[in-house]
């Protein structure tokens, strides 16, 4: 049944394989008047792009973004926004060999079960190329969270073991891995570095970070903001956890060390993340993503065929050592598509 | 807007306050002819009871369910199926002393700030005793699961820091904190005592197993199996974490020691907790929920008024010490009403 | 699959059957801070109750609605409102005769074939007694459309082949078949009689008018105001056609016969029924809905067993002649819902 | 909010103007493994376009649809199937007279109203283009229909006052109105030709119906199949009224000349059109949908401009004299997706 879409108020819904003729979105629900451009979102798109990094994909993607409808003399008309991104580089004959075999950590052997038919060409729908279309979609979120003073910010916090010791989120577009700390992204590119001559691949920590959300976002009982935004989170292929404030923590805390007083001024600590009983208290929201290896490594690994015959793979070429940091746009966008659904549907209680 | 119910094929949708008439749930879609009974969904309800250990309240809560529609003759008839469980126990004088401050950590602040109106007494619709519609519809999705072969069994794995060294199922009901370890619940029980005495209180973490689930559950993209799971569990109020598989450690692996490797006789290890890309493996699913420190503790804690005056507030009274084991039979039905909807769902594409 | 649930921002989920436990609503996504009594939704249900008139059932139906949720200090507070009426009339032991036949015109037929089992008793789901939650839920809906200036009414335009001659809605709670025309009313009770003494059964036309509904509402492209309605009016089981505006004489008019001219006092004429592409324009808004007789009537019909075996049935006892005039409310209620739901759908736009 | 997405289980949203980049379609659903070309689609896209006829419109207007996503070798593979076709004929200058003036009988004023902004080139999104998309998804639809044995067919059976008199679905496709009645087709042309000749436009009745459905698809209450179908047709821009079965005619019969009574070998009469209690019933589903004249005439009309100014407006140039035959394709399309719909729903309560 129906799982392409995510949002009530603001409603994505999106298509595509990575080596079909392109993928994209339908936006239903974004309010009229908002001024939008390609620009804007091409923007998004194009800091989810391979980089020139060690553990970076060398496929050159330009992910062109063309808005085809729901838009007039540069503003949005309260129609449905489609945008669509073609695929350029779908070389399918490089994934000719895995026709076969079920690479492990991969959706191949699901999706066989699940459908008993699969594009196996770049893992299909289940490619993380499904993500661009998210990226796309956030951008326009992003238009309506601005002119709600509201800022939606995505960065690594942990890669490949590696922690970063500040959080200075200026620094977070100056450096290749989205770090908000420019010193320990010098150690990430080493880490990396290390990893990819060996031939494994690395995990990592995404944030994101809500500000200026204001209070009253959410909806009780079961679409609590954290609720949606782990859903959100973890609906991005890679992501195998999801924490809001202090997260794991949690559980090793007792109540007064966990509780956030409150003052006139506000509250004293934000352990809760920014969400009390499923709803923004207005201070900022704090999501994290654990980003799990990319299951495609160069060292040999046993597996099956699809007549469930032993063998072993070996995934050579071009493939990134981590999701991150080209997940990190992602993450942004889909905490971006939550605040913004939500900010629309708090206004239909009014 | 509407934030009630949850499920696409299986919809539950709950409504009630812990101090109104009382609570209850519509089941929309539950197939026909399922045999059903009172003590069904009674024997999941009583699980949740208070029990007489230090730490759990001391209401009396009979919690006696009853089912008003749907049923016919012991079998489901396809149409909803309406259970209410009436308050009895809604001492709302108690609730007096905070009607005009808001309490750290709970939803007080937020209720206000959403609606600009709230039911004080006694938490409202933010009441943990909402849960117990959950329970309720989960245990209509488990008669499903039956007779499919699938069986969810969630268990406490760590409870104020205390984590259990061996996962025995068959213990989980012979102790109070529903711990598959016997030896570590008798120092669960004396570790939430000391912390009683210090009136605090405590968190812990909360696992849930699903047995016997086919592979090809889970819709692409956003409905993924485990961004439903995460969903369901999140939106619990105490749970600040959800993890699948092997979690937040993702992070720290590498991708040779994260993928589970393929043989004819099934996956090598279970690291993806049974859902791969989305979708069930086959394998078991094993998903985990941090569970938050009650709120309410009798220690003294910085708050402000409804007119923003900075105050203190100490909760005494009928509180547990911490949402486990209470919890527990809550995490166990969300699950279950996730697999139940994705059960359905996947027979809408044969 | 689920299918009891209408509307999107102002969500309603019906349950019950004419002989279970009794019948209710859940209303998610009704606004906070509005007014709200037990004699609002009583008084909706008082004027569905079987009036003393020729060819209206005998039975004493008291549907008295209790409001179990929702409300606090006499306000919603923008959580679930769930209403629940009992069912207290129901005896079961007169539908025996029909427990192995189909009646002729219902849905005994269908639902077995849906559902493999049914609940005979009355009618089950199937029962015009369902509607009773429609009321309740439009009653709510009603109060949100008070607060902004909307009025929507109900009358019938024509019962048994006698039409109204004038639409005066002054007179429409005057007469037992909310007809807004004092002198017809007679001559409709007069022809009922007649049809109930030849133990037949007949049916009418409903209008429904919405007043003082602003320009704006309603949803390209699937969601047009006048789809909504005609989905809402045809779900009431004995319509069999819905009109807006002009309706059916649509097809023989030219179109300088149909359009509706603009000047800059408004609309010259009314022929679109106020709804322009499905966005309703400042107009009242006008629907009908044909209603077909009782097909529960004492003329002998053929009709088979549940073993397909050959029968005849001759429906006696106490049963209505017409829907007209119970059904009136429930068409009320249904475009009330609609309205209100696109009022709160149309501020999410903003 | 949302309203461009149609169906559940089998979901389609739609977007796009007549004058933008293009317009198009996700189906979200369908099930795999199903056999599909470009063929098929455009097959029924060619079907909607304007022929040669006295009142059609002259555009040559291409219509080539291209499918985005969701096939793989020939077959559907479960994910989201994109269609998209882009407008090559949209010369927006002929649109400019109209940008300041409000069209009589069209959504111009609507629009505005609703979102302050509107695409006046061509109608924008309230553009009969926009049913294109429709079409298209409503030939994928028929791909599972045809598996099940289930055939949906649209026919004339009115049209500027003349009614069709028998009804041989052989000649439906072998004249230019979709008649059912060859002799009739003639008449129909001259007809429309002395209508066009004065300038004006015609309205008429198309009859949709569905053979080989098996009873049992439908669901209680609100999602009836009746209450779809109205809303399926009903969102068709020109359609003021919806009847199923016997319709409008039913306010006037009684009880015995309208049921359908039952037999070993089936229904003996079905004034039903199909459907009893919301539920097929195994017969041929037959609903009727009435289309009102196309608003844009020659003759001279008062209307207002966007500042409320009045002038008139005499609409000149490539306009079709009446919706039909171009809606007949559409309004099969929209029971298409009804029925198929309904056909997965039911799937998910076995």
């Amino acid at each position: 049944m129906t799982g392409n879409t995510f949002g009530k108020a603001f409603a994505v819904t999106t298509w595509g394989e990575s080596h079909g003729q392109g993928l994209g979105v339908i936006i239903d629900g974004c309010p009229p008047k908002i001024p939008l451009t390609q620009t804007d979102i091409q923007n998004d798109l194009d800091r989810r792009k391979p980089k020139n990094v060690p553990g970076s994909t060398k496929r050159k993607e330009p992910d062109r973004v063309e808005i085809m409808s729901g838009l007039f003399e540069g503003k949005t008309t309260g129609t449905p926004i489609a945008l669509v991104i073609y695929n350029k580089d779908a070389d399918s004959r490089a994934y000719k060999d895995i026709k076969e075999v079920f690479r492990p950590g991969h959706g191949d052997f699901t999706y066989l079960k699940k459908y008993g038919i699969r594009d196996h060409r770049g893992g299909g729908r289940a490619s993380a190329r499904e993500t661009a279309a998210r990226v796309a979609a956030g951008a326009v979120a992003k238009r309506i969270l601005d002119q709600n003073g509201i800022q939606v910010k995505a960065y690594t916090v942990e890669l490949a073991g590696i922690r970063v010791e500040r959080c200075d989120l200026d620094m977070v577009e100056e450096n290749y891995f989205f770090a908000p700390d420019k010193d320990v992204a010098q150690r990430m590119e080493e880490r990396i570095k290390a990893i990819k001559a060996s031939e494994d691949s690395a995990g990592g920590v995404v944030e994101v970070r809500v500000m200026g959300c204001p209070p009253g976002l959410g909806e009780p009982v079961f679409d609590k903001l954290d609720a949606e935004i782990a859903k959100a989170l973890m609906s991005i292929g890679a992501v195998k956890a999801v924490e809001i404030g202090i997260g794991v923590e949690a559980a090793r805390l007792l109540g007064s060390e966990c509780n956030d007083e409150l003052t006139p001024n506000g509250f004293v600590t934000n352990r809760s993340g920014g969400i009390l009983a499923g709803i923004s208290n207005g201070e900022d929201i704090v999501a994290r993503a654990t980003v799990k290896p990319i299951p495609s490594i160069g060292i040999e690994q046993k597996t099956i065929d699809i007549q469930s015959r032993p063998t072993t793979i070996s995934v050579k070429g071009r493939h990134d050592i981590s999701a991150i940091p080209r997940i990190v746009p992602v993450c942004e966008a889909m905490v971006s598509l939550v605040i913004a659904d939500h900010l629309l549907r708090q206004k239909a209680l009014k």
